[in-house]
C-alpha cells in the first residue's frame, strides 16, 4: 500500500496522485481526505484503490481545531465512511490523535466507522507521545473491542516511532505506516528501513519489501527531498556497518556476527561493511587494512603504526586511508617513494557573470602538466581539471560535503569515492575552511591512492 | 555519571580521562577497562570514581573473540571485579553481548560479579537486537535473580535503542547509558536528549539533566565530532518543532498542544517553534507569517498567495520567507517596490597560492557600491564583501550547508540566519549547483529581508 498524497490539498498534489495511480504499480494506492465529501471525491477522481479519511477525536484537537462535540464526531464519521465506501472498495478510517483520546470514545468511533464500512482502522500517535508498553495495551484493547484490520501511524517526537510500531504489531496490528528516511511532520514518522528490518530480522515477518534496495532508496529520497540523514542512521546510514573500536573490529574480522546483529547483514540491506580508523582503532583492524593493499609490516612496525594512528586521532584529527598508508611508508622506511601526483598550483574563479573555471599545474609521475577546465560550479570545475590533468582511468562515484554548521569559516569536510577500471572503490577525504580546496585535496589524495595501489599490485 | 573513556586504549585517551577527572565536575567519572589488571590500574591512575569492567558472555563472542569457556569467564569476572573493588569504591560490571547470552549463564555471571563486590551490573545490548518487550522481560528476570543496581547500554541497529532503554527502566533499571546525538559504534547508542525527555515528560522521572541546554549541547557535539544530525532528529533536530502541513499549522496557531506533544515544548529543550512553507502549507500559517511582518492581504489576495505557494512547492522547489514576501508583493500589486539591494556583479577567486578574494558591485538603495574583501575561503570572502558593501547593522549568526551527496554538480542548499540590532533573527536560503553562489544569493535574500521589514515597520 502506498499512500501517495492528499489530492484535495492542491492542484499539483492532485496531479501527482493521479500520475502515481496511472503507473499501475504492483501496489495499492491510497489517497488522504478530510471528512468532507469534496476531499473524498478528489481521491476517487485520481483513481485510488483506497480512500483514507480522518477526523480528530482527542479533546484538545476536537475543541481547538474542528470545534465539534464527541457526538458530532461520531455522526460525521458514519457519514463520511459510508460516502467513501460507496465510491471505493477499500476505506481506511483514522481517529486523529488516537493516543490522547479517551478509550471509550475511541472504541465508539472505531465501531461507528466499521459499521459504516471501513475496511481498515488506523491508530495514529499524532504527536508521538505513546510508549511501546502503552501502545501494546492500546492496540490490544482496540483489537478486543473492534473487529477490523488495525493499522498504526507513529510519530517520532521522543524517538519511539519504530518501537511503537512494532509494539502495535505484537498486539495485533497487521498494517503499519512508515516513510522513507522517517520523513514527516516535526521529528517525522516511523522509518521504513528500521521498521521493515526489525519485522523481518527480529520477528521473522515477511514484509514483501525488497530489502537489498533499502540503502539505494534512502539515498535517492535524501537527494530528492534535500533532507539529509545522519551517518549514524540505523540500517541505511553511512556508519550503520562501520567498526572503529579495536575490540569491535577484531571481533568482526574473526566473525562478523560478533559485533553486528548477525540477523541483519550489510548485504541484506544493500550496504557495505567498513573498518574505520579512530582513537579506539586496534591492531587487528589496522593490520587487515594494510594487508588489503599489500602492505606487510613486521609486528614491531605494526605496533608503531598503531601508536601513530591512535596519537593522531586522539588529538581529534581524522585519519583517512591515505594517511594510514603514508604512516606505514614512513614507519617501514619506504618514505623515499615519490607521490605519483604533486599539485603545484591551482586557482579557481567563479561569480554570477563568470564561467566557473579552474586552472591547475601539477607533476604527474615527474612530468609537469598544466590544464584548465570549466564546470557547473567551482568544485565541479576543479574536479574536472584534476581528472583531466591526471589521466588515470578513474570515475568519480561519490562526492559528499558533510553538513557545515557554524560560521562561514567553519571546517568543511569532503569525502569522495573514485572507482578504477577494475571496479574497485577508493575513498579519500579532506577538511579545510575553504570548501573548494578541501575538495581539491580529497581528489588529489584519492588519485594518489589509486596510483599507489596499482603500483603495489604490480610489484607483487 | 560520565563515562569519560577507555584509559588503557591509548596515551591520549589516558590524558583525556585524567583531565576530565581533574575538572572536579558535579558528576562521578567512570573509566572503562577490559578484564585485565593493567586496564583497571590505568583507570585508577586517572583518578576515576568508578571502574567499569567488561567481559564477553555470549557464546558467539566467547568463542570467536576471547576463546574462553563459560567457567573461565566466571573465574575471570570474580577476579577482576574483586581487584577493581579493592582499588575503587564503585565498580560496574558488564556482561558484553548480554542480550545474546543464555539466561542461566547471564544470572550466574552477574551473581559472581555482585559477590565479588560489583556495585552496578550493566546489561549491554551490544549488537542492538533486542526489542522493548524482550528487554522488559530480561531486566525483570535479572532483577528477580540478582540484588544490585541495574544499568543498560543499548545500541541502535534497528532504531530501538531509546525504547529498549526506557523498557529497562520500566522493569527496574535505575541507571542508563546514553550518548549525545546517539554517537557510538555502527548506528550508535541510545540518544541522551530522546531518552531524557521520554523519561522526564512521559514517565515524570527527574533525571537531573538541565534540559533547556539539550539543543545547544547537541549542536556543539555535532560540530566537534564532525558527525551531523538529521533535520528530523527528535528533540534537537532543526525540524523537531516545525510545522508544514496546513492542518498541523492551523492547530498549532490555535493551541500549540494540538500538534505538539504538549508534555514537551520547544522551550523545555532550548529549541524554537517554526511554521514552514511547503506543498501542504495552509491558509492559516501563511496568514500568520505575513501578519508577523505587517503584510495584510485581503481574504481574496490571501487565497491567491496560498495557491501560488502550493504551486511552487508542489513542483519540488522550496519556498523561503523572502520568496513568500515577494509573492505577497506581486499579488497585492505592490511589486513596484524596489529591492533595497541589487547585486550587479560578483567574482570570487581561490586557490592553494591565492588569498581567497571576492569583488562585488551592487546597487544599495539606488547607489552603486563596489568593494572587495578577503576571507578564510571563497564563501567567507564573499560574505565579508556583501556585509561590507551593504552597511546594514546585521550580524551573521548561523551559516549552514546541508550535506551534499551525489556528484560535484549536485545542488547545494545554504541556509543563513542574520540578527539585526534589535536582536531579531531572519532566515534566508538558496540552492545552486555552485555552493559559493548559493551562499551569495542566501545572503542577498537575507539582507533584502532585513531592509523590507525595517521599511514596513517604519511605514506603520
Amino acid at each position: 500500500m502506498i499512500e501517495a498524497g492528499f489530492p484535495a490539498s492542491s492542484e499539483s498534489e492532485f496531479e501527482t496522485v493521479s500520475r502515481i495511480c496511472a503507473e499501475n504499480l504492483d501496489a495499492n494506492i491510497c489517497g488522504l481526505a478530510r471528512s468532507i465529501h469534496a476531499d473524498v471525491d478528489r481521491c476517487i477522481e485520481c483513481g485510488v484503490d483506497m480512500v483514507h479519511v480522518f477526523i480528530p477525536t482527542s479533546e484538545v484537537q476536537r475543541v481547538h481545531t474542528i470545534k465539534k462535540s464527541q457526538q458530532e464526531v461520531l455522526d460525521i464519521t458514519r457519514g463520511i465512511v459510508a460516502y467513501a465506501r460507496e465510491r471505493c472498495d477499500q476505506v481506511m478510517f483514522s481517529a486523529m490523535d488516537a493516543t490522547r483520546t479517551r478509550m471509550d470514545a475511541l472504541v465508539d468511533v472505531y465501531c461507528a466507522a466499521v459499521e459504516a464500512g471501513a475496511t481498515v482502522i488506523n491508530v495514529p500517535d499524532t504527536v508521538g507521545v505513546i510508549t511501546p508498553s502503552s501502545m501494546k495495551a492500546l492496540v490490544g484493547e482496540i483489537a478486543a473491542g473492534v473487529d477490523c484490520t488495525i493499522d498504526v501511524h507513529c510519530h517520532n517526537d521522543f524517538g519511539l516511532a519504530v518501537a511503537n510500531t512494532i509494539a502495535a504489531v505484537e498486539a495485533g496490528a497487521s498494517q503499519v505506516q512508515v516513510t522513507v528516511n522517517g520523513l514527516g511532520e516535526r521529528a517525522g514518522n516511523a522509518d521504513l528501513a528500521e521498521t521493515v528490518m526489525a519485522l523481518e530480522s527480529i520477528y521473522g515477518i515477511d514484509t514483501g519489501i525488497a530489502t537489498p534496495r533499502l540503502v539505494e532508496t534512502s539515498r535517492k529520497v535524501a537527494r530528492y527531498s534535500g533532507i539529509s540523514i545522519s551517518p549514524t542512521q540505523p540500517v541505511v546510514g553511512e556508519n550503520a556497518f562501520s567498526h572503529e573500536s579495536g575490540i569491535h573490529s577484531h571481533g568482526v574480522i574473526a566473525n562478523t556476527s560478533t559485533f553486528e546483529p548477525g540477523i541483519m547483514t550489510p548485504e541484506m540491506v544493500g550496504h557495505r561493511r567498513r573498518l574505520k580508523l579512530g582513537k579506539h582503532a586496534g591492531r587487528h583492524a589496522i593490520h587487515q587494512m594494510l594487508e588489503d593493499v599489500n602492505i606487510h609490516p613486521t609486528p614491531t612496525q605494526l605496533d608503531e603504526i598503531v601508536q601513530k594512528v591512535k596519537h593522531i586521532s586522539g588529538r581529534g584529527k581524522k585519519v583517512t586511508d591515505s594517511d594510514l598508508y603514508e604512516i606505514a611508508d614512513t614507519t617501514m622506511g619506504v618514505n623515499g617513494r615519490e607521490k605519483a601526483i604533486k599539485l603545484d598550483d591551482i586557482a579557481i574563479i567563479t561569480g554570477n557573470h563568470v564561467i566557473p573555471t579552474a586552472s591547475v599545474r601539477a607533476h604527474v609521475f615527474g612530468d609537469e602538466r598544466i590544464l584548465s577546465s570549466t564546470g557547473n560550479g567551482p568544485v565541479d570545475a576543479a574536479m574536472n581539471a584534476l581528472l583531466g590533468m591526471a589521466r588515470i582511468p578513474v570515475q568519480l562515484k561519490e562526492f559528499n560535503v558533510a553538513a557545515i554548521s557554524g560560521g562561514t569559516d567553519a571546517l568543511g569536510h569532503v569525502t569522495i569515492a573514485v572507482e578504477d577500471e577494475q571496479g574497485r572503490i577508493f575513498d579519500a577525504s579532506s577538511s579545510s575552511d575553504d570548501i573548494v580546496l578541501a575538495s581539491v585535496e580529497a581528489m588529489i589524495n584519492a588519485l594518489n591512492l589509486v596510483c599507489r595501489i596499482r603500483e603495489n599490485h604490480t610489484e607483487k
